[in-house]
């Protein structure tokens, strides 16, 4: 056991919810379940070990591994598993993430993506890792709800989307103000990195649209547009 | 010099556009600014040397303090300061942050209310420490354009503002929708701590408003739930 690696073919929940939400949604793709001798044998414990007991997950007593993968002191269960392909399913709505580089961010907007019903994300490439536990902390296992396709550029995924979806590109010139938008049935919600944000060349791909703010700052932290946006186009929608 | 602790009367901006902001709005508290030996002599280090020599601030060339107070590779600038009282202005909007216990949350928090122009944030103790310098990189300096004040309960915050504000509680059951609640004049924010949320009791206190999301999730991460409802209040003011 080492520490996480891009590169891995598996990854890890760290703590109990975490690896709750993996039991619940990922079964298939589960190699074992760590847990330390400090977890109690409370309720979650049971739940846990029985989901295990039921589809012959390995269970392994082992603190060693606790060392290693968490700098985190109250983790006692840990998740390893195969990391898996998805596919986005090109009916729904899409949130587009051009070249996300913190791993914070991408868990919260997986989180809030999902909050909203929008379960399809693109990823343009390049990225930063959807499987890092990192993310996987940030999307309080929300990441596990979600369908998500990595491609190489965004005129990859434009292509295969071009009628079928209105592009809406979040930058900071954008032409109509997010309050003021007509919203499409179809959508794609796109979004540049968190340094420097969509290039000018998004301005002509449908829609540009700014989230008006104060002068005293330069932008919104990337998560707090993306989830704005989220709750913008989806309001009405959850009773 | 140690690393930062809650209890030092001083802290730190660690990079060149967080120590530049500090400049710019919080001259007089400044003690020090430190230069690495790896800072180019560009033209942010020349704006940031000709503040300094206009103003008499001491500009320091030492790597040492690099080591000991960032964790990042590329941080050639830190300004140091006294940590400083503001009050809240009794007459505008507030934020209500009850019990906040996470740096990289209240920081983004701070950011996005400067941004949509809430620049009176009202902290409910016990809380994380507002001058913590992981607060100060995630607000990207904002903290320097807010008024703060800290209270040992809401009540102590409620006496003093009764009769002039409208009190927003957001709460996973709250009475009435975001999207469709009536925004008065001049009011109060409330947003509970990450793990829990707000208690039962500010169901009684003003309003009661819940952002609705899908059941897929537990709740929003908390700032993102006060950037949404920032957006939503504020919404038209900005051109």
């Amino acid at each position: 056991m080492k520490k996480y690696k891009k590169s891995d073919p598996i990854s890890y929940t760290l703590g109990t919810t975490l690896t709750l939400e993996l039991l619940n949604k990922k079964k298939e793709d589960i190699t074992a379940i760590y847990i330390h001798s400090k977890q109690e044998q409370n309720e979650t414990y049971h739940k846990i070990t029985s989901i295990c007991n039921d589809n012959h997950i390995e269970v392994i007593y082992n603190d060693k591994i606790f060392n290693i993968l968490s700098d985190k002191e109250n983790c006692y269960v840990i998740g390893v598993f195969n990391k898996y392909k998805t596919h986005i399913d090109y009916s729904a709505n899409h949130i587009v993430l051009v070249n996300p580089s913190n791993t914070g961010n991408l868990g919260t907007i997986i989180r809030s993506a999902v909050g909203f019903g929008i379960n399809n994300l693109v990823i343009i490439k390049p990225s930063v890792d959807i499987f890092d536990p990192k993310v996987i902390r940030g999307s309080m296992g929300a990441l596990f709800n979600i369908n998500f396709t990595y491609y190489n550029d965004f005129s990859e995924y434009y292509d295969l989307t071009n009628k079928s979806h209105t592009y809406y590109s979040f930058m900071l010139n954008g032409k109509c103000s997010l309050d003021n938008v007509k919203k499409d049935e179809r959508y794609s919600l796109i979004f540049g990195p968190e340094a420097s944000g969509l290039d000018a060349s998004y301005l002509e791909i449908g829609e540009s649209i700014v989230i008006k703010h104060s002068s005293e700052i330069d932008s919104l932290n990337l998560d707090n547009a993306v989830s704005i946006a989220l709750y913008e186009f989806t309001k009405g929608n959850f009773k």
